[in-house]
C-alpha cells in the first residue's frame, strides 16, 4: 500500500486526546479502525493551521463533529 | 501544512462514489469538509488491499460504517 498508509501501520500513534476542537477548524479528519497496528480506534483531525491532533473515538462531541462535517456540502456554496 | 494536506487543498479529490464498501475491509476513512479547495464533502476511505475508494457523505451506510469503526476499539482485544 501507499507509504502513509505503511507508516500508520507500524504502531499507535495516539498518545494524548484532545477533549474537543472547533469544527469548523478541522481542514482534515482521518479514522483508523482497531487492527492488528493498534489495539484501538485513532482519530485524527488535522487543523487548519497546518497541526495535527488526536481525539477520542467515543466522545459524543466527536459524532457531532462528524455530523456537521459530512453534512457541511449541503449548503450549496458551489 | 504538510504536502500531503497541499496537495489535498488544490481541487476536489472524488470523481466518483462507490455506493457501499465492506467496513472490515476499511483501513483508513478520510473525511475532507467542505472548504475553498472543493464545495463537496469528500471522504475517501483507504482500503486493506491498498486502493482507495471514494463514498458518498450522504448515505445512511456511511454513517453506520463510522458507527461501527469509532465502536470498534470496544471489543477490548488488546
Amino acid at each position: 500500500g501507499p507509504v502513509s498508509v505503511v507508516l500508520k501501520e507500524l504502531r499507535c500513534t495516539c498518545l494524548h486526546v484532545m477533549p474537543r476542537v472547533n469544527a469548523k477548524m478541522i481542514s482534515n479528519l482521518q479514522v483508523f479502525p482497531a487492527g492488528p497496528q493498534c489495539s484501538k480506534v485513532e482519530v485524527i483531525a488535522s487543523l487548519k493551521d497546518g497541526t495535527q491532533v488526536c481525539l477520542d473515538p467515543e466522545a459524543p462531541f466527536l459524532k457531532k463533529v462528524i455530523q456537521k462535517i459530512l453534512g457541511s456540502g449541503n449548503k450549496k456554496n458551489e
